[in-house]
Parts: C-alpha cells; structure tokens; sequence
C-alpha cells in the first residue's frame, strides 16, 4: 500500500496507476465495505461536493457514486448536459449553447472537489477517442481530481470492482486462476467494450491466467491487449485469445461473458458506424450466451460476471443470472466500496 | 404502538398493516413534527440511502420524501426512468432500452437502504393494476423496504398524512365524526383515485361517519369498498354512498372533495382507456365543485381536505381553497412528517 | 453589519436592501470564503432544505447553490418544471398541467426552508417583468424566505459576488477606482442584461466611477439607471455612459464587458420579440469585442470580469481570457461564498 501518492490525482485510466497504487485503491475499498456492514461512519469527506457529469444514462454508476460520496460525508451534484450549457471542446462552440470546456472545469474547480464523467457512445457520436480526450480536457483545467465514470475505451472504476469481487471470492493472489472472458450475443449493437478492456487489464496484476473469446470478426483494442500482455509477462499468469467460446469456460474458475460492439465498425476504422452491418454480423452468433450447458464445462466452484446491465436471453439465460454461480450483484455492489474507496484516496 | 414490527417491512399497502401499527405510524409522525417544530434534530438514518423512482411528475411526493430523509440524516437520490434504463417486467426486454426488474432491485440494494416508487397512469398506459404489480416485483427482489409513492390503487402515504391531519384537528377518537369524500369536477380525465382509497380505507380504523358522493356512473374499486365495510364493522363508525353532492356536505365535519377517474371507462373494463366518453360524462357535472354554498351545509367548525395539486375553479373555489376551512396546507405538510415516520420506522 | 435584520428577508433584489445590509452580506461572505480555506465546518443550516425551481439551464447557479446549501449543512431540491406541475400564475391554469404558484409556495412553505428560482428569457416568452412577477408571487404566499437566482431584470447574486471579487482585488473601499462595462458583440440574441444591472447597482454603493459603454441602439433599463445615479449621488462616484466601446477600457482599473439583449427589440417595447431584426442589429457591432488591444487602453494592474458563460472571439477573446487579467474564475466562485452568506443570513 502506499498511503499518500493518490491525494489530488485524476483517476482516468487503471494504465496511469502502479500495481501498489491498484493494491491501495482495493485494500481501502475492503475496509470501508467492512466499514459499512458493521455500521461503521466514516465522513473522510465531510462537506465535499463531487460533480457527476452524465451525458449517457446510468444505474449503477450514478447510485453508487450518489452514495458513496453520501457514506463518505460528501455530496453529489447530478448534472446533465440537457440542464446546462454542454461542455465542448476548441472549435464545437454554439453561442448560448455550448460552453468550453476550460471554462467550465475552471468554474466547476471554485465551487467543489472533485469532477466524474461519464461519456460514451451517442454522446460522442461513437468517435473512439472522443470521451477520453473531453475527460482529459477537464484534467488539464480543472485543478481538482477528475474520476472517469466510462468512456469508449476505459471503464476503471468497473475494473476494480471487477478484481475487488475476484478478491473477495478467491483470494488476493489471482496466480493459478482461469478467468474466461467472453464476447456473447445481444440484439443491441451499443454495447461498450470498455468493461472488457479494464477486467482484463485490471487481473493482469495478480497472475490471473487469462482467455479471451469471441467471433474470429472481433477484437479488443490492441494497444490495450499489448498492455495486458506486457502486465501479465511482468506479473505472472498468461492472456491468450481464441474464436471457440467454449475455451472461456473449461475449467475456469470465472467466466466474465457480455457483448461488445465490433470495433472495426466504428471509427475510426470506418467513417461512419455501421450498425446494420453489425447487427448482421452479431445474428450469426446467436448461440454465444453463457448457459447452464456452457457453466458446466467450467470448474464447479466457477462464478460468473457481468458488469451489468444485462440482456437477459441474449448475452445470458435467466437460469445463470438467477443461479449460484452468479456473482454479478456482489460486483455490481462493489463498485461502491471500489468508487469510495478512489474518492476518499484522490480527494 | 408497536415498536418493532415494521423494521424492514415494505411499506405498500394500507392493508398490509395492522390498527395497531398505523397507529404507531401516525404516533411516530407526530413526535417527529413536534421535534421539528422545536428544532431537535432526529438524524436516525445517519448515512442512509432511499432510491427515488418517480415514473411520474411529482411536487409533493418528491420535496416531501427528499427533505424528509435529509432531515433523518439520509439521503434521496431522485432517479427518472429517462435518466437510467427503463426497469421493466419479465416479456417487455428492450435490448439497451430496459433492465430487468429483479436486476434493479438487487442491484440498488447492495447500493443503498430503501426503494420508494410512484407508478401510475400514463407511466403504465393506465393497466390499472400494473403499477402495483411493478412495485411488487421490486419487493420481491430487493433486500430493502420497498415504499409506495402511488400507484392506480393505492396511495398509503397520503392515506396516513390525511389521518394525521384529522387527529391533530380533531383529536385520536374519529368516532362519532362526519367524513363526506366526494367526487367533483375536473377539466382532466386523468387524475388518479387512489388517494379516495386510502383517504377512506385509513379513516375507517378510527370510528369515523364516512360517505362518499359521487355521479351515478362513478365508483371506486369495489374490492377496496369490501375492505372499507369490514373496517367499519370491526372498529366502529359507517360507510355510506350517495349520488347526491349535497349528503357529503350536511352536517360534515371534514370535506374531502376532489376528482377521480371513472375506473369504468378504463382496463381492466376496457380495452384502451376512453378518455373522450370521460370527458363527456364529466362534462355533465360540472357543478359538482367544493364551493362556499355547499360548505356552509357542513358544520361551522368543519374543515376541507384534497391532497392536492388541485383544479382551482373546477374541483373547487378560490374561495374555499384560500379561506379559513382549508386544511391542505397542514395535510400536504403531514406527507413530510408521515413518510418521515415509515422510513424511521422501517429501513 | 447589521446582525439581525436579514433573517426571513426575501432576496429578490438588491434594491430592496440598504448599504449596510449589502455590507452584512459581503462581510459575511468573505467570513465563509476564509473558513472554507481553512477546512473550518460552518453547519450554519444543518438538517434545513433549499427547493432550488430551474426554469432555465445552469451551470454556474446550481452548481453554487448546491454545493452551498450542502456545505452549510443543507441540502438544495433539484426541481425541474418538467419533473413537476408547472407553477403559474393565476389566469394561466391548465388542468392537471399546472399549478397555482399560491399553492406551491405554501406546500413547500411546509416541506423545506427557502424557495430560490431562476426564471428569465424563453422560459417566460421574453415577457420583460413576468419572472419577477413570478417570484414575487411565490414570495407573496411563501412562508420562508424566496431567493431570486435569475430573472429578466435582476440577478442580484451575481452583483453580490461581483462586488465581492472587486472587494478582493481592490480593497473595500472602490472610490477613485474606473469601472468599465461594456456591451461586446455575441452570436447569440438571447442573452440576459441583469448581470449589467446589477454589477453597475452593486458597485454604485462604494465610490466607484462606472461607465457604461454600447452601441447607440442599446441602453439599460431606464428606471435602473435613475437608481444607480441616486446611489452614485447619495454613495459618491460617477455614473455615466457612451457610445465608443474605448471608454470602457481608457485608465479602467476593472473591464466588465459582456453582451445583452437589445431591450428595445422586446416585449414591452414590442409585441414580439424581434430576434432577427436584433441579429442584424449585433452583426453591426462585431468589432465590440474584448481583447488584448482594447485592455491595454486599461490600467496595467486591471482586471477583467465576466459573469459566465462567455462566447469565446465573440464577446472576448481566447488571449484576455486565458490571460493574466481575467478575474473570472474569482468571480464565478465568489458565487459560491456571496450565496452562502444569503442563506445563512436569511435562512
């Protein structure tokens, strides 16, 4: 652990912290769950406000955020882009409609203590890059701590949930664990990738032995998979792919199976997304869903994950989600420990 | 009083509950307004979370549950289906449009201490029954009390705030008092019928002389009048009904007069609601209104309640509704102090 | 200072406050802001709930009221017209639609401690006193104290913050101090003239000699201009206008420049807003612009203000306000401690 080089840092992508710096962030998240279940006050940010930028929807980022900042003593200012002026960067802006995205994080800084953003997807027109670098021009302005809520590439504050629950089930030392992570069918064609992106990262810390599957026509993004390699060659475990959605689930202790869009449909591969071509793509992989028969070529102890929401009878059966082997709500639960567990560090 | 029986209930119906834990209910809101009144603070649900999910438009119910669980020392999240995926049963899925019921439940309970739920007209396309159902799927799942903020049938908290209102302006023994529920006028066909409910089937615990008037095409549920009858037969008083506007007004000690929808026009009687045939039928009533001549047949002491927001110049007068026997502003503050008392009491 | 005469005071507009009272509120403010720094608590209104009615977008005012009330110890009701019934006068009753503002105000009167609203251009059709006139009305049946965030014709928060940043930067005693305030040029014709009211009013009261400068077409209110004078005569200082936008900035210690509608392109002036004919009117006027060359005209050691949002190369440039002059950021979290000092002196 180290007890003092979080204070004032952007959380923005798992890759700017060191493996101490991941251990700090999930030992803390395991006390303040215990914490809270023995009642346990603990306002580390009494008084302090956090402003939680949506410009997509949200369940359980917004919950777990609203309060966890509440446990901790603070308070969380809800804002939509549709109530303000929508931040934008150099070059977007609409007089009385816009507002730069300088300005506002400078304002934003005068008024509270910390800045979480969630933007994906349609908010970004399904440009790559997009969220990341509009969260990076809050970080470059803002003058205090800007947590990263989701944008196309990066998920963190799932990916420590995700390895806060493998902890929790199997021990802190992930070494000799097969962890399957699988793309699986939906009939939506917007589903992130970003959770896939930092599970993996994310376990590739602790030794775990990883295996990605998915269609031969999809792929996560390189640069990230080369990062997974390198943590894995430095940390132990293995990261391997494979086109045979079975190979996620022989033996493996968690099997962590969602959709993701095709990556080479979207931009910056392509001009302009091409969901119908995706949508025909995904129909011929109907039959990539984690059931009962799949769950049981996987280690009897083996436990299931899904950063949530789900497709139920697309990316998983009913039988599965309503099971034992599901973990998905202790993971869901744990992005609050995990998410209390940054702000109380960062700010 | 009861002490302990409501820890971890859910909150849904009236009818759940036994004379002597509505009795502890209403005890409870009223110490805690008196705590209020003098500035003693009551922060019994220090750190607490209540998930606000509001289907529908709401002034009342929301400032009165928000300031209620921050004056607890808790805290409300105010969540709109618009602003998080839309919580669906099992058969209505959309892929990324829709989370399964038992997917929310479970998830906000690990992330929070009580769910409160307003569902009702057009959030269900007016399936009379299917807010309700909606709520109690949400029971089923979650591990937190679940509170109904009103659905078709059932309005509980404002049945306790009507009662409230009529022990502090009448004293605990409601025997041998004259409650006239009407019907009036409105210019909407869409104004909910739960709160005559709750407002008659509450009443009736307490020994009260209750009548309800209305045109002759007009009822409430049937089923809820069974219970009503069976609640004056087992604690004193009598339920009457009358066509006549005039009968709730002679000799009354409390007017409670607003509209209501004519469950015949709607499903399950129907096939689509006929809001046009309401309308017109309403239309023929126009003269059914709390004016200063009908309440000048109620005794000088008497008192008018709607639990509001009401249709000034339709439902009743401007006269009425700003001179001396007008009691809403006591009962709309009572929604505060009474929904203070359930969450007190059961999360 | 004066330690007792604002509490339960409405704050609607500056002009309802004596020099001394405006002092209460300075003085107080810059209590807070020292506090603040310090990390000292000031739950001045712990447990107490401010309903904060958005009729239109913000950013700088919600986010200061939130983050204000809370770090009082309170806690602001995030209310959108279109999460409730709209509030309306009365004449403009639509049923199940709207509500009376008479009823509002004294069902929150019941539920909470002070109604703050914002109300100003589209929201009111450009009708030039119909917001004030609104929150006059909910003051006129509220039984706690209204606090004006915004209308047409005044926004005396951000006077008070404005004054507050001079204070800061200047001392407290502004005589022999310029105080230039311009009109600039805006791609928008939508954007509110109170900040020029009330930053003029405000200033008025302590010595400073204030020149308002715009093109010939434009003008302030009249009857604000008569009260700055009569504040300058009874204060000391000087008032006075032109036509050449150089004014503002020769040997001006303070550039406040900004654009505002053409009120005489507006209701009462005109039937309709005339937006277009106000378009043509502006693209007269692009050279009105603050940048670099114009603040050199102004004192070496002068400021820049703005209350925000800003049309960046259209009312000021990137350089002025990226640059060492621009007491911006001062200025928009001065809003913060001049609010708080509102609420827990009214409160």
């Amino acid at each position: 652990m180290l007890t003092k080089s979080l204070k004032g840092r952007d959380f923005i992508s798992l890759r700017d912290f060191s493996k101490q710096e991941i251990i700090t962030i999930l030992e803390t998240a395991l006390a303040l769950k215990t914490d809270l279940a023995m009642g346990r006050k603990h306002k580390l940010l009494d008084g302090k406000t956090l402003f939680m930028l949506f410009f997509n929807a949200s369940t359980r980022t917004r919950n777990s955020f609203e309060s966890g900042i509440f446990q901790l003593g603070g308070h969380g200012n809800f804002l939509q882009p549709s109530a303000t002026r929508l931040p934008t960067l150099e070059g977007e802006d609409v007089p009385y409609k816009t507002e730069r995205i300088s300005d506002v994080a400078r304002v934003l800084s005068g008024m509270g203590d910390a800045i979480a953003i969630r933007i994906l997807g349609d908010a970004v027109n399904w440009s790559y890059d997009k969220g990341l670098r509009i969260i990076k021009e809050f970080a470059k302005w803002a003058t205090i701590p800007v947590i990263n809520m989701e944008d196309n590439i990066y998920h963190p504050c799932q990916g420590m949930a995700d390895v806060m629950t493998m902890w929790e089930l199997f021990g802190r030392d992930l070494r000799g664990l097969k962890l399957g992570v699988t793309w699986t069918y939906s009939g939506s064609t917007k589903k992130p990738i970003a959770p896939h992106h930092d599970v993996m990262y994310a376990a590739s810390f602790f030794g775990a032995n990883i295996i990605y599957t998915k269609p031969p026509e999809l792929r996560i993004d390189p640069e990230i998979e080369k990062a997974i390699k390198e943590n894995v060659e430095a940390n132990g475990g293995t990261y391997q792919t494979s086109d045979n959605i079975e190979d996620a689930f022989v033996d493996a202790d968690i099997v962590y199976g969602k959709n993701h869009v095709c990556l080479d449909l979207l931009p910056p591969f392509q001009k302009e997304p091409k969901f119908d071509e995706m949508a025909k793509l995904f129909d011929k992989y109907k039959d990539w869903i984690v059931n009962e028969k799949y769950m049981k070529l996987a280690k009897s102890q083996s436990k299931y994950m899904h950063c949530l929401p789900c497709e139920r009878g697309m990316e998983v059966t009913d039988e599965v989600m309503d099971g034992p082997q599901a973990a998905v709500w202790m993971e869901a639960e744990n992005r609050l420990h995990a998410q209390k567990a940054i702000m109380a560090l960062t700010m």
